[in-house]
């Protein structure tokens, strides 16, 4: 019988523990800064018909669809954000849901895209949205999560820029410009990528400004300073109700922000921020890292109008982000933030003694009911090999028992960073775990 | 423009919080009990090349594939267990990963099979394996997880029912039937659906034994008694070396399994359970909800000697269970053990003064960094809707402050259960929050 080559697919990738213990905990510091603000989890399918994705995120995300026909006939396709699952989920629902409706999703993604570096054709996206609220107080949360996020997940150094959608169509009215906000937009942001002068060619050729105003729009986009200078700058230029509403609502983001805790260095207003997406009507934000700006924002997100309007006729006005986990996994694993463990307990207990399985087995249940993660080598190997296999793993500690221990009550702990070795009594005066293992194994 | 349906497709669900969140709460509590082991966690591709996963799971199996041709004409499929995908990953890393090697994997897997009460078209299955090891200790240890996930999940009544494919063996080589054990232990796999009558007209039928041998079969399948009384009704049956491994090894499963704690009537020896599928060689167990046994079993597994054979020449013996925890949730929806929640914070802080925004946002920061999870009702709507939604979501309190408060520094914390309100000082004597307030919300 021949072999079959184990392989995966192009732009696809295996998870091992080293790259997945980090990634677990990713996703678990989102969780749970999502649910400390009230966000609730929510599941979708991975496939819809493709009715419900197909033309929601442009030509382009329509190429890179995975689309089939399913047992039953049916034209399918795998969900290539989570957002126009949620827009179909609301619809559906939303009667049952009541509003404000907020709801986390992390979930896979599929996107058939050229793989370059850190993306890839499947990946986690890890969403936050709050669905029926008009007020700005939800634009405000949405900055605290994403702040929040951030910090719990270790970063000192990053900035969320935020601008306003309402603001940056202001600024254009005063251009003479809004009619064609949206395509100006689109191009703007690709600013960071590309660079002024390419920008402005392109808002020339393809938007169709004259040269003067696509330098009027690229000099507003570049106007800097503390978020007080550049609000002071843009007052003026904000044209009309819409225009002062973006600003106003720009300062109460900032304000809610710091009362909450947010310290400016960590929230800029950036007038360059345009978002590519048509559908965001109000605050946007994106989310860079200090320490590597260059891979792009890692959190992004905006308030749109209408999230479901292709599903329903109620209207569904929200605020929502989304972490990009996966790239900002990739982001880690470049800054070398992750650690090395292959292993998500800190101690080996070593099997030395066949004769005492049962006792090395009740231990590790004891040490486990104390709260203790232990593995338990399965074999009675040497001991020199199961201490390297310790090493390998990137254990914290070995327990190491034999007979003369289980005689005396006491066992050997070898902390594997030191080599160093120390013996300690297994049981407390009462007969529970002695509070000096407990506290060495805790670590 | 006419308007998408919102809809799902035939077998598939959307979760929504009120499941999600003990969904969410399930797949922790498996993700905790995995790691306290030392079970470590990876991930691999939902798509995989199809010459991967076809013909691995029988032929009903490979009908139930959702199998298509990619963007680049690839030949793909989507994977419909964990197990096969996890041969190809150790066939593929195994130098790189060590062994022995310990995994828990828990992610969607798709079949597009006839859908029925509590399955669907696509679910979680939550495995663990050890892989690389022969010796029992990694049996006793499954044995162990199960126990303690199932523990850990809050059941109080469940059965793990063990047997071993060596002693099966044994005990129909007894009966000079030992040619045709595979078919004979997949017919017999179906003994606590349909019944002694039909197994034995299946053995006959289509297995082709005699009728005395059939009834033997089923004779042995059909011993009952406490586990030393069965051990000792099997033992002068065990033929052979084999055989009698079977024995020894069941009985230092069992054995082992006591020493760690596992009550008797947790674990059960059943003659009867024999496993579906082929490749099981020796331990093999079944679980069943001691409340709702009719679903069948919620947690199974068993040793296998070569799991990757068709992928690499080493030999990779091991031993791993499955959690059905899709179908697991369903059981405890129909059992009414899931909280009806539908937000994962205690206290809903409402929204009383508009003027007051930036206090109330303030004292959310503060309370979260106390570890009090609060959601901030974004709309300084009347007080009554916003108790009516807090109602509505399940919240347990909801923290009231108006102008007056403000002003003298307390708030009024309303218990949502039994309607009483009462006044609490918001800040100690050192500015920090009081501890009335803390330990008031942490409930």
């Amino acid at each position: 019988m021949s072999l079959i080559e184990p392989r995966t697919l192009k732009g696809f990738r295996d998870y091992l523990p080293e790259t997945m213990i980090p990634r677990e905990r990713l996703m678990e510091t989102a969780r749970g800064v999502y649910r400390s603000f009230g966000f609730s989890p929510i599941d979708t399918p991975a496939l819809e018909y493709a009715e419900i994705l197909v033309g929601k995120g442009g030509e382009e995300s329509d190429k890179q669809l995975y689309r089939f026909t399913d047992h039953g006939g049916r034209d399918v396709a795998l969900r290539f954000d989570l957002t126009v699952p949620l827009a179909r989920f609301v619809a559906q629902y939303h009667h049952e849901l009541g509003l404000p409706f907020k709801r986390y999703h992390i979930a896979p993604v599929w996107r058939g895209e050229n793989t370059q570096r850190g993306r890839y054709r499947e990946f986690v996206q890890c969403d936050f949205d709050t669905i029926g609220v008009e007020s700005v107080t939800a634009d405000i949360e949405a900055v605290l999560v994403v702040h929040e996020l951030f910090r719990a997940l270790g970063f000192e150094r990053f900035q969320i820029r935020v601008n306003n959608r309402k603001l940056l169509n202001g600024l254009l009215a005063s251009l003479d410009l809004e009619q064609r906000s949206a395509p100006i937009l689109r191009v703007l942001d690709k600013l960071p990528k590309v660079g002024a002068v390419k920008v402005e060619e392109e808002l020339i050729a393809s938007v169709g400004l004259d040269s003067a105003r696509a330098k009027a729009v690229i000099a507003i986009a570049a106007i800097q300073g503390s978020n007080a200078q550049i609000l002071a700058a843009l007052e003026p230029m904000a044209h009309g109700e819409r225009g002062q509403q973006g600003l106003a609502d720009l300062r109460a983001v900032l304000e809610g922000a710091r009362a909450a805790g947010v310290p400016e260095a960590c929230l800029e207003l950036d007038p360059s921020i345009a978002r590519g997406l048509d559908y965001y009507t109000g605050t946007i934000f994106e989310t860079f890292l200090g320490d590597l700006p260059g891979i792009g924002s890692v959190c992004s997100g905006g308030r749109y109008d209408n999230l479901a309007q292709l599903f329903t006729k109620e209207r569904l006005p929200g605020i929502g982000g989304s972490l990009g986990l996966d790239r900002l996994l990739a982001a880690m694993e470049e800054l070398k933030l992750l650690p090395s463990a292959r292993t998500p307990v800190r101690v080996l207990l070593a099997y030395f003694d066949a004769q005492h399985l049962c006792d090395y087995l009740r231990l590790a249940a004891r040490l486990r009911g104390a709260g203790i993660g232990v593995e338990f080598y399965p074999e009675p190997k040497k001991l020199g090999a199961q201490l390297k296999y310790a090493d390998r793993r990137g254990f914290d500690c070995a327990l190491i028992l034999g007979g003369n221990e289980w005689a005396a009550g006491v066992c050997q702990l070898k902390d594997l960073r030191s080599g160093a070795t120390r013996e300690l009594k297994i049981a407390g005066p009462h007969g529970e775990l002695s509070s000096e293992l407990v506290a060495a194994l805790k670590g």
